[in-house]
């Protein structure tokens, strides 16, 4: 069961919509072109607004049409209903395009859009982009719901994609994202064979898995949030094999804990690592590099450099390709840091973000 | 300008709307969670629907709150307002989210979901995959927006794609789809060279442009839509070189007409060549491969091949990979064919279509 969503868009010259007599007329014809597709309407209710007028219109079936006009000069048609699994929908997106193109024609307006329909049910299906467009996934299962003490954490299924962790309501990882990984650790490009690594965060365990392939002396992960491992072992095994299942074995181990806490050890400790890796939140999408989580991110890199070699790399993802800004904000705070540091970036298409990604590798620039 | 649409959905037990009391009692809480976002509302409708409930809030500043209820257990909630082009959001996708998280806590709700705010204006921004779900792309720009008699043309810049080909609301090809054109062709797999060739359609002039390169004998391209090409010609140059301005040269000639005609013409000529490509509208979605489009789809391949060489072979795009159904109705097509073909498919990511695409390639089966 779905609540469809059917929005079309038109602009028009202000000046028709702010006249009274011009705007009733737009709403007459806007109604009889529905009509063609619903049979009779009745308005139902009408007002002006402080920016100008909306009317509510209702077929005999329980479908609302919402019809807003901005003085500024746009119209926008609200299509509501309700269906169910197996029924039709009540206006194709074919019919919502003509619609669309009979009312930009016969009210000769400046232009017309009709959005594919949105179908609002209890499948989480949307989810945005690092620049906030929007993304309609080919999701047909939930798999796990659930809140942790940290975030509310979903495994769902994608046709295309596989299985996906969502925090937060923002994507994090899917089976078809081997490519994420391998793009973070720069498989091919640095060699792990014989080294001692840290994880901070990184709890779907796909880049633990990934860089035990690659013969390291030692990993230990730091992530904070049981919870997202326990899902993840259950329902994302294909990206992160057994090592949430089995937490420590020679070569590795899962701390659960604050990894800046165990940061603060190492540092007092003198333990000294040739990786870092930072798998946890992304930089944020902000108009200043300041308040808590701008501090955590350069405490985060500050604390790396103090344990890591002084051939050591922090290596780390950035945003998405469409976000120069805040790439460059994060950049900033690369080349203020001290000790001074040199860095490369890549690239990658990652699928279940349907966008380009950039990665980080950090090293001492006196290296 | 835009009109922002922000959407939150919600399930619930049936029963706890059903019940006026208790459906009164969660309107309460709703209004008075929103009130921490936007200030004081005032209800300023509400009324039973068919299969539910529906309520129109406003705050003072012209924003429209609309709740509605579906009896079969979802509770729609869209908030909807004018934004100018410099000023913020009037809540943001973060607070949607709290927002969200705060209602199916304080309210017990099934399930949640916030949208991405849909900013809906001027420029044309949402489009549909193959199996209908939205994608809002990043387009800035509308370069091209006109009628022909045949359908609606445009051309936009998207910052990640560059200038894309919109056909009646449908994405075409943009200039980041070389990958399109390869794979049709199957560049480094077929070898064009001294062949003759016919292109059915291809109006944006990439196959054409991209065939050249491969030193064909001849290539004849037979496009219906003049102002197609006229568009591609001034905004896709990068991806149609001057094929499209300078129309016939001694490897290559373009005609406007009818491809059915002119592939009727060169059966009574006795003409044959060694490769048609299929550029045409998409196999359509539908529940059976009848009605005019089907029967269009099916005269082309029969014509094709009566001017197919014996070792010829029909290249053509199918649909995307998550149409599973359509694509198999196509090959019942292909596997009717009278005389009996073989094919085979290949698959590639097209960028502009943010989705896998197939693509055939139909020879005569005795060869």
């Amino acid at each position: 069961m779905a609540a469809n969503s059917v929005l079309l868009d038109f602009s028009i010259e202000p000046a028709r919509i702010i006249d009274e007599l011009s705007r009733k007329d737009i709403v007459k014809v806007i109604k009889e072109n529905i009509e063609k597709y619903f049979g009779n309407l009745k308005m139902i209710y009408d007002m002006l607004v402080n920016d100008g007028y909306l009317c509510i219109l209702s077929d005999n079936t329980g479908v609302i049409f919402s019809l807003r006009f901005y003085n500024e000069g746009l119209i926008t048609l609200n299509i509501e209903y309700f269906k169910k699994e197996n029924q039709p929908q009540k206006i194709s997106f074919e019919s919502s395009r003509l619609l669309e193109n009979t009312l930009v024609k016969d009210l000769s307006l400046l232009h017309g859009q009709s959005l594919p329909t949105l179908s609002r049910g209890p499948i989480i299906r949307f989810f945005q982009t690092s620049d906030e467009r929007i993304i309609e996934y080919d999701i047909d299962k939930v798999l796990f719901d659930k809140h942790s003490e940290f975030q509310k954490i979903q495994i769902v299924h994608s046709k295309q994609l596989g299985n996906m962790l969502i925090l937060d309501e923002l994507q994090n990882i899917a089976e078809a994202d081997l490519i994420y990984t391998e793009t973070l650790m720069q498989r091919g490009k640095e060699n792990y064979s014989g080294k001692e690594i840290c994880i901070l965060g990184g709890g779907d365990g796909a880049l633990l898995y990934e860089l035990l392939k690659e013969n390291p002396k030692h990993v230990v992960m730091l992530e904070i949030d049981d919870l997202v491992m326990e899902a993840c072992n259950k329902h994302m095994s294909s990206i992160c094999g057994d090592v949430l299942e089995v937490r420590q074995r020679e070569n590795y181990e899962i701390v659960i804990g604050d990894c800046m806490v165990w940061l603060e050890k190492y540092i007092k400790e003198g333990k000294k690592f040739d990786y870092v890796f930072g798998d946890l939140t992304d930089i944020p999408i902000s108009d200043t590099p300041t308040g808590e989580i701008w501090d955590f991110i350069r405490k985060i890199l500050e604390s790396s450099f103090k344990v890591l070699k002084p051939t050591g790399k922090f290596m780390t993802h950035g945003n998405g390709a469409s976000c120069p800004e805040s790439l460059e904000m994060y950049e900033e705070q690369l080349k203020k840091l001290k000790p001074v540091v040199k860095f490369t970036r890549d690239t990658a298409f990652i699928p279940s973000f349907m966008e380009n990604w950039i990665f980080y590798q950090v090293g001492l620039a006196d290296q």
